[in-house]
């Protein structure tokens, strides 16, 4: 699979650069980049979509959301499908993607971590099971860095588990009390900080003298490079449409 | 529901029989029992079921598979569903539950926790999804006093995780060596034992900078007892036929 | 060792006679208990020490601060060395017990479990040799029926890291933020909650790639019950003097 | 601190120098290394010791047992203290080891880890203070390409508490039996192997209803550098002789 990639030379599009040269299925065959001497390559780097003189088979985009108008022009023109890890597309943004996603199959998603899209859907599957006999809690923990809290994955776990109970669930993030019991609608949502810790989530179904553990520990950036080439592989083989991490882990 | 116990006054039994009582739509209104004195029960306990004078909505069978001829000619005649937790069956006495179960349901099962089950579910999908690329180790736990090693409930997982590679995976029971490397098509099986630990069992899906982890603790025998009322309910709704976990498990 | 057990027929007085009843160099000799019929013991029971014939090694006290009186008072007379388990003395019974502890010795504590004992003294030491460069975070579990977040025990952990530090460390209970970094000087302490957990604490030291983590899982009251008996096995062998969990941890 | 660093040019060497110009106190001022032109640094680097034409407060030596002599001989003539990294050396190398730390300070180590050698010292004294009532089982993790296992780190902590019992322990490397129940001398060490794991260590204390846990997580080589750094400090305070981590971890 011959792959262009948009955003080649910042650092998440370096981290998928390496992650490509290891595979012997799949090569970068051209990069584009604001700065496109920022890096070495071994592969030619153009300012814009306009330096293109061929084509590939998939088009990659790490880079930011101002660029999805150029991207979306060279993927009609050329009929080349499009894999979306870029966030912060405002609605006219996503508009326009739904459209284009009617002519050429278009993947979209914010976390291309496999283990965590696996994740999502396995707790989906243990709450529907186990439903209200289980207390449900989320642990995450990540670096001494990290702004946000809880992380916006674990947010996403929690929606998806409380999506299983109709929205029927409530977040609850810490807990300091001297008389009060845990409601049954809760979802405990508790940060851990500290060190470099790149990311864990941990889902804990507590019942009746039994528990169940899901958890995922990302060591690397590069997982998310592993999980745009696993969605790269999957898309090149669709119809037109707009995919998600949701069919790639639902394909199986 | 009306249940009939079959095995009420073993030590299994009487778990069953504690657990009942916490809830509100089920109980035990007849017991069986070679010692139908051994304990005090608040319900009439017979010596074989020839001294039932009543009916049931469901038979629990918790004793021995030497019972199942009278267990199986009790509920033929009176059409009753039954709930088979017991082992060591042998392969005529499995052949006559199948032929019982072309008239009536009967449910059949050696583990009857809803959380390993439920684990052995979502292991299976994860080790589809996730494939070669992640090597998987499984840790069980259990007190000092088990003879067994590793447990038949680790096995039982690896036998399912290695029905996904048709067979592929080989298990390993330890490692010491001083010059090997894995081989990715090893399942390590690891057997931890210690005090009075009740019984935990871990999975672990190593990959590329990124794992997966899926545990189930047991704190008690109690869970054996909730995950048959859970069988129970969903076995009176059914039409005649063998079922298992599996078809409970499934059916969410 | 002859033991006279003070509050022998409350729940944790009768799991202490349980678990002494294991043991081949330690037996109970006389019970004290406002309701000396209220349990079946295999030895005396009375309403008050006034009743007692003969006399023990060691008094266990597993019943109420208002008992205090009479305790010492007979512990005086008779020479015999008291271990209170009991909480909740106001400042005139402690003094009392510390003017008594000058003639017998005298063993005080709020959490028998030697396990947790033994874990506060680790993390103090990690604490001092790992210093600032780790972030300390607790994660304790318990059941969904306790009214009270974080654990007292979790808390008594953080105070004592937090001495290492002289004082220098906050406590942070949850964490709910979009722009705000971790700050060096907190302790994150978390509550998870849910089904029947007995109690668990975690302590994790996290560092520049590098985490060390202490945990320790209790599974039932009777390791309260066996703390007492080493306590016991520790006290008798003491000169008179007010003793504590720290000096039967630090005595090794 | 001025660090004359041997073996600079090593991969371990580079990871040095990375972590040591992260920090304020402390500056690498030169390096010898056989390849002294193979990598880019920002200080001189000789093939060497004799090329050297100004001194430092400290040599760091991550290269290999063959440099030994030429490290000891220029130590001696500058009164330069030494931290030797390297493993490997033979017995007559170790005495001369010994015979130059008579003049000179230095520390030696084969696991610079500080979190490592401080999980040690724990679980010497949780063993002994927890004794023969608790069982003790080790679960180390490693990647997929490791050839050794155990690891030497999990043999050596298993060492370290078998020491506490005067060697009446017996190492167990695996389990798999029908009828056989642990034996109370037994350590059980169990070896982990999959995808990218840099090096986990756990040590399991399980007694009667309650479990202790020690853990250890290595996710990059830097901890090596780091511990480097902090040995670095404690030996130039020191007076001639030859230390080592646990002079460093017990110096708290």
């Amino acid at each position: 699979m011959k792959v262009i990639l948009n955003g080649c030379n910042g650092s998440m599009g370096q981290v998928v650069v390496q992650v490509i040269k290891r595979q012997e299925d799949i090569e970068v065959v051209a990069g584009i980049d604001r700065y496109p001497e920022a890096k070495s390559n071994d592969f030619p780097v153009y300012k814009s979509f306009s330096g293109l003189s061929f084509r590939g088979d998939l088009i990659m985009d790490f880079s930011r959301p101002e660029a999805l108008g150029d991207i979306l022009k060279y993927a009609l023109e050329t009929r080349t499908p499009v894999l979306i890890a870029t966030t912060g597309h405002d609605e006219r943004a996503k508009k326009s993607i739904e459209e284009a996603a009617e002519m050429i199959p278009i993947f979209m998603s914010s976390n291309l971590s496999l283990g965590i899209n696996l994740l999502i859907k396995l707790v989906k599957q243990a709450a529907a099971f186990l439903g209200d006999a289980f207390d449900i809690e989320i642990i995450e923990k990540h670096h001494n860095k990290k702004v946000d809290a809880p992380s916006g994955t674990a947010i996403t776990i929690a929606r998806n588990i409380n999506e299983v109970f109709d929205g029927a669930k409530e977040f609850i993030y810490g807990r300091q009390s001297k008389a009060q019991k845990r409601d049954s609608k809760e979802i405990g949502i508790h940060a851990i900080r500290g060190g470099t810790i790149v990311g864990e989530h941990t889902v804990i179904f507590a019942g009746q003298d039994e528990i169940l553990e899901i958890s995922h520990y990302a060591h690397s950036r590069e997982i998310f490079a592993i999980g745009a080439i696993k969605a790269a592989r999957f898309l090149i083989n669709q119809n037109p449409g707009l995919y998600g991490m949701d069919d790639l882990v639902n394909n199986i």
